[in-house]
């Protein structure tokens, strides 16, 4: 399939799917050329500098409408988010940079409230804003602002967290209920009402991953569930891999309000987006530790165990339904939820 | 001076100039709060790791105007520019990131040819582009597409370039012509004509920097000269350092163009934008060697000694004009040149 047939950049090409991988695999990647990182897909690069210490280094823009949600606002996911992705190579986070693109007439006070937020978020995820830019371009080229976060942390020593060392027998835990992000965002985007109010799930999984550590230094693989859902990460995971995935779907964790707001929608829960969430693939003798400490930490309380890695049907992740019927699991093609983050 | 009376975002808060420190030191700083960085500001930061290794961090958005302008792009910009921030810190840069905002509607070909540029750029300069992000927004949300970089690099052992390194009796070299970005970009983008046509200066400068720490490990300051151009920076650094410093007007290498350009334009060829020059503070008794060296890498090969850092009047520039006169150098209040880079 190529990038796109008509040639020009489509909503989808951010939503996190099909076709925003199809764009770095066909259009970055070779662009790039040997400038590119070589290394199989991760949510942070992972470097080895001199003297031994292994950094990992990680960036990511954010677009979210509106910047102020239930349960969050974007100066906090630009910070959480970028946490994560370190979080997700098990990296200890370090410092993050911020690069804003504001909107000429945004309300300082806006821009100030955001800043603030980024501030309070920085400190409850233990990192330092260290370096900047600012920008800004002309009324009617931009949204209020868009912010650019990119962060550095170091991986521990014997810690080796990769999308290809999933190996069958791997025990799936996903760290608590999904779609709560992308729902959010959504009701007060469309103004749409599903009884009870829902609030983003953002928060920073930097602890979380450190207490998974604590008990198997050994931990296979980690993936933060961002834009594209649990069924995007655990089919791109299975493609990298080469390995197959079964889960029963009705372990998987949903709230009763995103199922009501996906119904109402038309959406499948899978594919929405969180924003402080995580997949693990855990070694099946270390499952039950893992699992408990995840349960002890507050973002990680609703932890469970969904599946695990097969041999079978490799790069292909099977959904077991509650009438003992199998599905297979497919990424969305491209944006559900267009800047969602 | 308030960051604006009106209390919105305003051009000029992005144009390197006396606005945009404001926006830095009376919101960004406050609403940061304990996670901001407190160091004296510099292009990138500085951090120990565990081990002792120095990591300098640092980060730019790009919004240019025309995306492509004589002698340069959005692209290549993008990837030096970050690597000069890095370089103004003495380190040798190591990889950097890229996060795109993608406007829905962009020619996927110019998307490539961006790309591409990056990675050639990438591939000059010496470093990885590791790590990346797309995000697309609405039509009539952005321009095209901006870029934003991140980059990170090794401060080697004994090296510490800082504003507030420089003292009284250090040289000030500058590596070259000034304000050929600025004229090239601008000359596109207004459909002006000067005669000559001038091109973008952009080049990476971090072999240039290399060079000069070979025969001055202890260089004092670095700083190169892109918003706001050389007014700003030398302004900068006094107010940052607490010396005066004085300079020879006629000693400023100012292209031809350049000069006819900012005539026609009514600017000052000093607070003109560049993308491949830098300024930096000496010993005397070391300058004649760097500025050997410099002479010898073709980003430095046209670097003058302007004049030098003294005690008197801490905090001002001071210019002597070609008739013998003296005048007092100021910032911008704002933009002279929107969206330069």
């Amino acid at each position: 399939m190529p990038v796109h047939p008509g040639g020009q950049v489509v909503m989808g090409h951010g939503g996190g799917g099909l076709l925003s991988a199809e764009l770095v695999e066909q259009l970055f990647l070779p662009a790039f050329g040997n400038a590119a990182a070589t290394a199989t897909p991760t949510d942070s690069a992972v470097m080895a500098l001199p003297g031994g210490t292994r950094l990992a280094f990680t960036t990511d823009s954010y677009v979210v409408q509106p910047l102020f949600f239930p349960g969050g606002d974007i100066g906090e996911l630009a910070v959480f988010g970028t946490v994560n992705d370190l979080a997700m190579s098990g990296a200890t986070p370090l410092a993050l940079s911020s690069a804003f693109v504001l909107e000429e007439g945004l309300e300082l006070d806006v821009l100030g409230a955001v800043a603030a937020s980024m501030g309070r978020a920085a400190l409850r995820a233990g990192v330092g804003l260290v370096t900047g830019d600012t920008k800004v371009v002309e009324h009617g080229h931009g949204d209020g602002l868009y912010v650019t976060t990119a962060g550095v942390g170091i991986v521990p020593a014997g810690v080796d967290i990769r999308p290809d060392r999933a190996v069958p027998g791997d025990v799936v835990i996903v760290s608590g209920p999904i779609g709560m992000h992308g729902i959010a965002v959504l009701s007060v985007r469309e103004g749409l009402e599903f009884g009870t109010e829902i609030l983003s799930d953002t928060a920073p999984l930097a602890g979380l991953v450190a207490a998974m550590l604590g008990v198997d230094r050994d931990l296979h693989v980690l993936r933060d569930l961002t834009r594209g859902g649990l069924a995007t990460s655990l089919c791109e995971l299975a493609a990298t891999a080469g390995v197959g995935i079964v889960f029963e779907e009705q372990r998987v964790p949903v709230p009763e309000a995103v199922r009501a707001g996906c119904g109402f929608l038309g959406l499948d829960p899978l594919h929405v987006a969180n924003e402080g969430k995580l997949v693990a693939f855990v070694s099946a003798d270390r499952a039950e530790q893992v699992l408990d400490v995840m349960r002890a930490t507050p973002e990680g309380r609703d932890s469970v165990v969904i599946g695990h890695v097969v041999d079978d049907h490799p790069g292909v992740v099977v959904a077991r339904t509650a009438l003992g019927a199998t599905r297979v699991v497919d990424r969305p093609l491209g944006e559900q939820l267009p800047r969602i983050c």
